[in-house]
């Protein structure tokens, strides 16, 4: 194979390794390790600490299933909170709705922010849009302290490990709450209930104990462990499918490879192992 | 990592490896490679050459999405054929149905039933149910010559490679069209979307060439690859989700972990670059 990229999953004794035609980037910020790959069939690559951020070949599943669910169901979605999500993916799908007037996006790592510039410009050049404005700080900070109130609060958070294990506990959880509007919504990327099931279920706890309506959403991700992947929906006020906004939906338009009106519906409905686990939370 | 087994990603240049605790069973068959291993996470894991064909851990997805669907679509599910399936699975699945009267199991490797049966007898036991009637021989010469009438046919095949190519023809379609029923339906594993998008495109036409209705729905298979699968759904009559028999569905009330009700529903929702696979092949 020559040169190549292995993904551990230790949760499962097993690893995922993909053929390397070029190291573009690789560096150590003062927070994480961050590399950026070419490949041949994966396009270029996002790496930190050894897990894959991205991949330009499936990267859109993650990306417009964060944001499209949430900004299709709330009303008039204005002003969005981005934590992490430097790698711009995430902004760049939330600029498509028009409605959107301003994202806040906080990563730490201001590296994350320039590798992906330099190296990944189809996902991070939105990025650089005047509605985007970049806070390099630690997102469990600034939700603290932020007077500014929110629609859509979106978690594109690393795993829960190191720098991300913040973004998983239910002080933050709590705190986002409260800066959100009456009628807002949080979402959070949750991991991989087939291969990440104890962790899956502490997120929920964690969630469902904050927020008074919280649902779960899964996508096929087949560059993230399992390629089993949830996302948590928590609603102060609006529920995922009685308030999609199907018209709006079709009124748009907008040209995209994974969401759908079917899909909207469709992610919701978990298999039942995952449903226990939640529900078991 | 010690031993460790390696399925090859050709079509992405990657791979997925799994930790082996020990070698149970390694022969070579008049037409393939069998292997059954013991890991730690997966429990045993059944290889053929050198694809990963079922692991305990995840072998009740594939085995509950191939057979429920289309068991709780057809009013009368009587008479099954299962074209390959030599493991037992989509056997012990079909029998969770009290309408079962008769299934006829053609695989052409008796091999790899024997190591089933042996090494993995919880999803090979219900093989010895006297509802079930194995043949051993070559699944395209059966669906020529067999004078009995089904209500399914069910094609659990390996990929369409060496034996199982057979089973992804146009001519195989056709013949199995011949002993279907006038509401019969056909199932087929239809690969990954996401990593073999040309082989489902080709397989796709070829079934819409023969059935009048043609629908694919998916599930989550992590260790198949890109853990994205679908199947076809192939019908002379029935609609999978009109005629959804829901209510016989909670009156049999199955202990399942992956289909329930929802995900019947769920499970047809496709995202917008699988759906376009499908209808532009």
């Amino acid at each position: 194979m020559g040169l190549s990229f292995s993904e551990i999953y230790p949760e499962v004794n097993a690893r995922l390794t993909f053929e390397i035609e070029n190291v573009l980037f690789s560096e150590k910020s003062p927070y994480q390790k961050i590399v950026v790959m070419e490949t041949g069939q994966f396009g270029r690559i996002l790496i930190i600490d050894d897990f894959v951020m991205l991949t330009e070949r499936d990267e859109f599943v993650y990306h417009e299933m964060i944001v499209h669910v949430p900004l299709f169901v709330h009303p008039q979605p204005q002003n969005i909170l981005i934590i992490g999500g430097g790698d711009g993916g995430t902004a760049r799908e939330c600029l498509k709705h028009p409605e959107v007037e301003h994202i806040d996006l906080v990563d730490i790592d201001e590296m994350v922010t320039q590798a992906c510039l330099q190296y990944i410009p189809s996902v991070a050049n939105q990025i650089l849009s005047k509605k985007v404005k970049c806070h390099f700080q630690d997102g469990v900070e600034y939700v603290k302290h932020v007077a500014q109130k929110y629609d859509i609060v979106i978690v594109d958070s690393t795993d829960p490990v190191s720098v991300g294990e913040g973004l998983f506990s239910k002080e933050f959880y709590q705190d986002c709450f409260k800066l959100l509007n009456d009628d807002g919504i949080l979402i959070n990327q949750s991991e991989s209930p087939s291969w990440q099931p104890g962790e899956v279920q502490r997120i929920a706890g964690k969630l469902k104990s904050v927020f008074p309506a919280v649902r779960y959403y899964q996508a096929h991700i087949p560059t993230y462990p399992s390629g089993h992947w949830i996302f948590g929906f928590a609603s102060k006020k609006y529920d995922p499918l009685k308030n999609f906004r199907k018209n709006h939906y079709q009124h748009l338009n907008l040209s995209l490879k994974y969401y759908n009106a079917d899909i909207h519906h469709g992610a919701f409905a978990l298999p039942t192992f995952t449903r226990e686990l939640i529900d078991d939370a």
